[in-house]
């Protein structure tokens, strides 16, 4: 339901046109030293604004309610909340009955037999704030052991779309991701990506991006076995994020191309020759990069007249109004890097209790 | 970790090398009829032997120990067992301290700290056989509601690998793969598919598969807000099979690359002008059909030399011996319709508390 | 962890002392009228001041966040918070660094490492609030099926204390504990009750009680073989509430000394014609009225000079000041309450799948 | 539903006559060495026979599955079944159609809308064979930390039903207990205690039992906080045992008749003074005993006439044939310590991760 993780887990709730958003991240141990100015920023980071993301307007202040003392985390659940400020709500006065095509409209209706028609509710991606403090506050307890989570654009529309991420992965700068607008994953085809950007949101359009997500320093062994798998929490965790069609790990769409003798990860001394596996290996960490990636659709809300019904089943057509992302994966790339953050924390916190040596380090 | 689903719960238990394999379906609403011939005509399926698949020799024959009664569902747990016949546990002899490339042994190893090298132990694809008998009962729960799901083999290596499956969505024919020996979804490629397999096995080698996933009639509003997603449940389904490296649903990995106005489905009164959504708007069934693509990795047990370690860290050679699948992904198509089988019918049985008037045709 | 409930969970965060407390409401389902003013009277009901309880003094005003559109759930979930008003903290720096006795201080610092000294922090009965909070909020989803869950004062201290529940259910009067500024269910005792506490609270010491909780119209069939059952689940929710420690249904203790011939319940055409099961066979319920009853120890907090020791393990004595309940039972029935209601509705909603012939109401 | 534990999970299986019944456990960390003497044994102990149990006849040999390699766990689920034996169906023929008072038939029928009516089918007391199973293969983890579960009769009907636990507690000889065939607490009671199971026996009727269960060296900390309290799983877990009516922990019932003076447990350099808590602080265990008392209700079947109603509702009279415990309680006490050993393990998985320091050592 609305909570995510299972020894680490994130519960949270709010509409975009609400009072507030926020959750509750339950199961952080005790003792994690807690930045607020790194859960800001990283807030500010998937904050709306600029030429490439959505006009609305929100400072996305946070404020952290409990489980800090002094601090540190004190083991009990981070209660936060985040104030919603720019509910436009009359935008969608017009959509009021209809049904947005592309948009959850249609199935949040008939699921709850209510509608709260104020630009998705909870389906809007607004919610994905909440999903990055969750993930930013973990990322704290992950800095104890020196793994870091990373994310960036690998293409845009038709640009880089079909290079292989076999080839290309050592090629991607994440250095540079972090400071760039788009979080392009290449110096060189920044202005590209920017271009296509611009030119779908001239044509009052919108365009796909897919995603590139890097776990460094994972330990080994993460990934309950046989239904809890890493692999299988990461493809929930990308594919429940709005707007993502698909999740590759590691060769991902590439290995069911090749021959095991191609695919296979060859082992000396040094560890592994390659790393098709994209780190996991039987659904558990192999300690080597975990490298994953994410196919966004376009974003659903154009400015186009689209042809749809209202919920009296009549035929009308969908003219959009308000303010919107023309690519919804530049700020998802945010949310990848949060969800991979709970991923490998959680998994974590579950592996802890493996087998008895661990055990035995604890009691 | 062992147990998959929330409502609709299938645990299992077994190893390739061990007595028996097995499970526990639970929360199968009582009152469904039981059909013991569709079970074990599902499980004959998936069942190793021919010139496609390994040569090892397993009847699978399921027994039954409860959960029904008289023919009927008692709405108590059905446990099942198959037990294990052909274990050459000797084949595995000369690979006991090594680690495997592409196989879980590694991972395993460092996981429990201790090690069951007969023939990947828990991490086999022989324990997909309890999957496939779970899927084969939830069946007959959906058979009451008309809901049908079938797989089949989409590209084999190269051959049909770049295909647009929005395009190809309906030159499928799911009919003609229920009767291939190898689950071609296209009559016309069933021969090539064929001749990469067996190119690969004669070459010691073994090849890559993408098998796409058909779910018709689910019913509108499926899919639990936010985290657990109907998409989001077959994203881990799916990536939880052996071998599975990437899952797409509808466009997919296409959707990155269009544009908005291309990619959002446009509805009149008959319903959705087209599917690139692949039956799911914000994570929740649309009653469209339903959409899945999975990438199989080439099975990672060839028969040629490969480089790796063994437990102490020494370098060795894998040589391996013994009957594997030349192409997983074959046999794998059939767990995946399992799987989609658990998800649908889980996802139904969270969904009838949705909303109050739900609830009021109950109590 | 801070979860509460399968299908219908109240997830909760918050510590005495600190900013806010408040919770998510996760999994009622969408179309119950939501009634603010009922909401806010049952908080007070629990609300500290008076002769009987704390004289802190918190006006415990709940804002709903999420989840509740034009008065009506959305199936969403509800966030809500609760502004902490009158943190005198400082009432807590002379027990800074030693465990009080009865209290959790000593289990929580071994537990996390860390210590929230300020009144207890997260395990300060103040966060039963939050629960009464969730609690009344299902009421409203209870009263759509004439579902009723109401509790009372049975016995402080010696007083009633051994009075048999079989014989006294009959007498027990609600309707008159409602008003009672004691919840007492007996008129003709509550004065003595009154009297008891405030003896106890003269002596600067606290007292027990028990309490007395009665479910009227809960559906037959609610449960969950084999572990989940209702009774279970009931036991959970009690023995979890602070300061309980221990949990009757029907006959309860008196069960075990009975006979068969005694305590089974006969049927005829018009029903049970007894009630020693307290409404529950076999972990499910039976369609009679649903027994608890709980036992309160005496609030831990007492003005009485108890040997302890300190964090570094010297011995010392503890000597507290501050505000507190002299029974903590009174505002504790408050609870029961609200976590039967929140079991009653989520075993409503996990039962709603329980058999074939209900799902086909819903599909 | 039918899977018991979070991190440790036993799942189970079977009617009372049907097949087989068994269970999965899973979570058991790797490297536990595996005990078959000791597991048979403890199944002994719950096995049918002799004068105070029903005659009915079950050798229950276990046999494993899975899960165990060389002796020792590997980390992966341990699959185990007990075939039944003596499945006298046909005793059941007379009570084919009606509600036996005091069981579950009434409420399986209308929860599940079908009926087993073969000895209570899941609901039977058969089922808990599975749980000691479980139990007795978590005692082996438990070993590896000196925690011991040992439980006995402390009460039958009236004889001894009022002491006062609080003074009774270090009178309680659980070695005596071990060999008594009633596992009694008391050498000094063991002769009454039998003479009221028999005079039940020989009356055709059955009589209630109290049951005490000791948990020594549980580590400090575990229970997790706020939901999952350990006295909340114990009451639980205890309340789910067939036939148990109420549940106390420490003083328990005695603790609502006290006052906060005599209730608070004093610490001094040594430890806790007294042990009023039962182990248990907030919820988490402070590392003294755990007491839990639990009292089973008489044996439901009797073979007395008793009134009832029939399926369609007519009155009728049920005259039970068959075999049956004259005394539940006294096989039911195996099954308390059961359940303790699996929520002392389970909770001492989930508490690993709980703070900064233990992870550490583990990672």
């Amino acid at each position: 339901m609305n909570t995510f993780g299972t020894k680490l887990r994130l519960t949270t709730f709010g509409e975009t046109h609400g009072v507030a958003i926020g959750g509750i991240l339950d199961g952080l141990p005790a003792g994690v030293k807690i930045n607020l100015e790194f859960l800001q920023n990283e807030l500010d980071k998937r904050k709306p604004g600029g030429k490439f993301a959505t006009a609305r307007k929100e400072s996305d202040k946070i404020e952290l309610l409990s489980g800090v003392f002094e601090g540190i985390s004190t083991g009990t659940p981070i209660g936060f909340i985040i104030y919603n400020e720019n509910q436009k709500s009359k935008d969608y006065e017009s959509v009021k009955n209809l049904f947005r095509p592309g948009h959850a409209d249609f199935t949040y209706f008939y699921k709850f037999g209510v509608r709260d028609y104020r630009g998705g509710g909870r389906s809007s991606a607004r919610e994905s704030a909440v999903r990055v403090a969750g993930g930013a506050l973990t990322q704290m307890f992950l800095d104890e052991f020196g793994i870091s989570v990373e994310s960036g654009i690998y293409s845009v529309g038709k640009i880089n779309h079909s290079a292989n991420l076999d080839d290309e992965v050592l090629n991607l700068d994440f250095e540079f991701a972090k400071n760039s607008e788009i979080f392009s994953l290449y110096p060189a085809l920044e202005e590209a990506f920017k271009e296509e950007i611009l030119k779908a949101k001239n044509a009052h359009d919108s365009v796909g991006a897919s995603v590139v997500t890097l776990i460094k320093n994972a330990p080994v062994g993460l990934g309950e076995v046989l239904y809890d798998k890493f692999d299988a929490r990461i493809a929930a965790a990308m594919m429940g994020i709005n707007a993502v069609k698909a999740v590759e790990i590691g060769s991902g769409t590439n290995s069911s191309a090749s021959f095991g003798s191609q695919n296979n990860d060859f082992i000396n001394k040094s560890g592994f020759l390659s790393n098709h596996a994209g780190g996991i290996l039987g659904g558990i960490t192999s300690a080597q990069d975990v490298v994953i990636k994410c196919h966004f659709k376009p974003t659903p809300s154009i400015f186009l007249k689209e042809p749809t019904i209202d919920i009296s089943g009549d035929e009308t057509i969908c003219e959009l109004r308000g303010r919107h992302d023309p690519c919804v994966g530049v700020r998802g790339s945010v949310v990848t890097t949060a969800m991979a953050r709970l991923v490998v924390a959680d998994m974590m916190l579950l592996n802890a209790s493996s087998n008895l040596a661990n055990l035995k380090r604890v009691y």
